[in-house]
Parts: C-alpha cells; sequence; structure tokens
C-alpha cells in the first residue's frame, strides 16, 4: 500500500488527537490522556514549539472504515545528553490497527532517526511498557536496547501538589 | 552556607564540563563522558539550544579545597507527553561532596520545578540509577514517583551504527 511520510501541519492536530487517544485506549489508559486538540495547536504550532510531528497518510481509495487518511503519527523533540549529548526523543509512534504490518512504523520511526540524525543528534530515546512484548521486540530487533534492564535506569516523575510543593521550596 | 542559584552563563560551561565528569565518576560511568566544554557551549548558548541550565555558587571565602566557587548545577530542557502537554525534564542535577546536606541540591531541584511550572508545564521528569538508593529516597521524599516501578515504564535507547541503519530505512 502507498503512503506517505510528511511533517505535521496546524491542520493535522484534530487527527493527531484522535490517534492519541487511540494509542492509550491500547496502552489501556485512555483516562490519563488530558490534552485537547487545542493544547497540540498552541504547544506544537507556535513559536518555540514544546514538540514536533510526523504523519503517515494514505492515498483516499484507502481510506479507513472510519474515512480517515491519516493513519499514524508521531511526536518528537530534541533533548540532550549530558554525556553524549544532542538527542531526539520519540514520544509516541503509533499506527491505526487495520495499517500494521505494512512498514509504517518503521518509516515513521526511520523518518525520526533521519531528523535526529540530520540536526546532529547521537542517540534516538524513548519508552516501551514492560507489559508490550510486540512493541518491545520490534524495537529490539531494530538495534535499540533496553537502558532500564542493561543500566538500571528509572523514570520518575513529580507532578500535581508535589510539584507544586517542590516549586515553592516546601520539603 | 550562603549560596545562590542563577542561570548558567557561556562562562560556565568550563565549570559545568568538570562536574559532569565528577558526577560521571559517582555514578561509575565516567568512560561514557563524550562531551566537551565546546560541546556544552555550542548546544546550549547558541540559538535554540539543546538545554539550559542553572549553577550553585558560593561566596569566596567558602571556595572549595580546589578553588572551586561554582559547586553544584543542573541542566534541563523542555520536552511534551502527549497525555499531560508540556513537561520540563532535568537532566543532571549535582552537587560537590564536600557541599551536600546544605540544601543545595534541593534548591536547584526545586528552581528546574519552578522554570518548569512558569513555562506552563505539569510535570517535572528525570531517572535515577537503581542502585542509587540515597538519591531514589531523597526523591520519593519529595513526592515523587518512580514510573518504571508503579507503571513499567522502561527507556529505550537507539545510537551508534544500529541509529545510522534506522534512519537509512534498512532492517
Amino acid at each position: 500500500m502507498d503512503f506517505t511520510i510528511r511533517a505535521a501541519t496546524l491542520e493535522d492536530c484534530k487527527d493527531i488527537s484522535r490517534m492519541i487517544l487511540e494509542l492509550a485506549e491500547y496502552e489501556k489508559v485512555s483516562d490519563h490522556v488530558k490534552i485537547t486538540q487545542r493544547d497540540l495547536e498552541q504547544d506544537g504550532f507556535s513559536k518555540n514549539p514544546f514538540f514536533h510531528g510526523i504523519i503517515a497518510e494514505v492515498p483516499e481509495q484507502h481510506r479507513s472504515k472510519d474515512g480517515h487518511t491519516k493513519v499514524g503519527y508521531s511526536l518528537y523533540f530534541y533533548t540532550y545528553s549530558s554525556w553524549k549529548g544532542r538527542a531526539v526523543y520519540m514520544e509516541d509512534l503509533y499506527v491505526m490497527p487495520e495499517y500494521r504490518g505494512k512498514g509504517i512504523g518503521k518509516a515513521l520511526m526511520s523518518k525520526v532517526a533521519q531528523l535526529g540524525m540530520a540536526a546532529g543528534c547521537n542517540q534516538l530515546n524513548f519508552a516501551v511498557l514492560d507489559w508490550n512484548k510486540a512493541s518491545l521486540d520490534f524495537y529490539l530487533s531494530q538495534g535499540c536496547f533496553d537502558v532500564t534492564a542493561d543500566m538500571g535506569y528509572h523514570c520518575m516523575r513529580c507532578e500535581g501538589a508535589a510539584l507544586e510543593n517542590l516549586a515553592q521550596g516546601d520539603s
């Protein structure tokens, strides 16, 4: 099947928002999604955007049963390693279920790697859920390694009241 | 002991580079550090910087036995959660051994939280090594939680030849 990968624009935010929710449903955490189409428009498509996006699109004749032609996406942003320097972080990689197994996910990930290398990045980082064996196997088959398993990295987070207290300097 | 926390400037890159190496030695991975003072100058202090930094400084009379007044730092950058929106990532948090236990680490982390919240961030994220129990306990005492332990997140990475292959679309 033909598909194209291109940079996301403001007009894609409705479809990105839809697919973020689909991905969260797949990951069984759709109640965690607080982001709206408007948030994406503001945060990704104004001056100093917080993220960048790419879209996988199929021709009209291959549109989904619900009528969609935007069938996959990736969100990414640039980060930094104090050991290795410039890095790119792939926040999301998603292909709609009926379009899987056609190389679209691989093409999206490849594009993020390309864009990262063009910006001088030495690393592509991302996260995977430990129960998602199919995704983990795919990533390992691409030569990625599990930093948590191999080097003992744990992701930590502060949010809500704890973040407010921390910012105020309260203990 | 008096100390001040302020934004890092180009002139701090020499000391940041020194402290990055000290931190890596503490983490037992100093051979992993490829970053130089010049990399930090280029990547953090040109247009569209890849990171931001803050410095903890003590008065001259409290300089270290090696003569340093810049005794701690944090590097951070802005990221994005497709569930929760704007986020700040604390790449490094370091205080020189002889200055620990005086609230400098807490003050640096508090400043990153403040700057993040001022930029509209809902999350502060970072990583900790699983053997570093002292740091983990400190973070948990601040209300942070372990996303890897609680939600099964594994950090994944692609670099070197695997990244080049991925960018070229080879399998």
